[in-house]
């Protein structure tokens, strides 16, 4: 991957407000979900707020396969990965942001309040017609 | 599901240009790709027009289960059913547009033109915090 793709790839990853996450569910069919993207540090971990009662946290918990694909105009990145789940109260603090009350009403230390981690083990890129697979390495920080 | 929510389902649906659509691929990972949204019928049959040779043909033909997702804003549809790719003169016929050649040099019955139809089976729409799951009887026309 040329350095000028990497660059292409990083500035799509950090300018998108919401991303695609998808999973497997318990039939067997894949899921998806749009998400709020928090920007990440390293391009190879990246993480997302959510409920411990939702759908994707059950489906990540049985199977942790995950998908994040970041899309603008005609540009794409499929990252595929491992989705943890994490409620550490140290991550659970990282991550939190006046205002969360209104996903999680008792506040960071809300049980219903999670992080998932997804880390990147491969990419791919998409542009108009061309497609290409990328080492996550190559992307990473 | 009250007749109103129906309508705003279908309307989210009719107004968009792309969709993301979900497979599950031979390592069993979730995977994403944003494809044309061409206009529904019946609110239960999907088209979408891909190459033979693309991954996701080859994704759908060991695997047909699929996910298709519409969202604007804070509203959310996904779709979940079976994938069927169609290769027939008559499918490939009907959904062929001018200008299709720079997808398919051959024109339409071009080897590497074919026509995935998403049958869908069940619903789900998310709208800001809530979400709930439909019939897609109850949608479908």
């Amino acid at each position: 991957m040329t350095d000028r793709l990497q660059e292409r790839i990083r500035r799509l990853i950090d300018s998108l407000a919401t991303v695609e996450v998808g999973s497997v569910d318990a039939n067997g069919y894949p899921n998806i979900k749009r998400m709020f993207n928090i920007p990440t540090e390293d391009y190879r971990t990246y993480y997302f707020s959510t409920n411990v009662s939702s759908m994707r946290r059950a489906q990540f918990a049985a199977n942790p396969k995950a998908c994040v694909y970041f899309t603008k105009r005609w540009d794409g990145v499929q990252l595929l990965g491992e989705m943890d789940i994490l409620t550490d109260h140290e991550t659970k603090a990282r991550f939190w942001h006046p205002g969360d009350e209104k996903y999680y009403p008792a506040g960071l230390d809300d049980p219903d309040y999670c992080i998932f981690r997804f880390t990147a083990r491969s990419g791919r890129h998409y542009h108009a017609l061309a497609s290409q697979s990328f080492d996550i390495s190559e992307l990473a920080r």
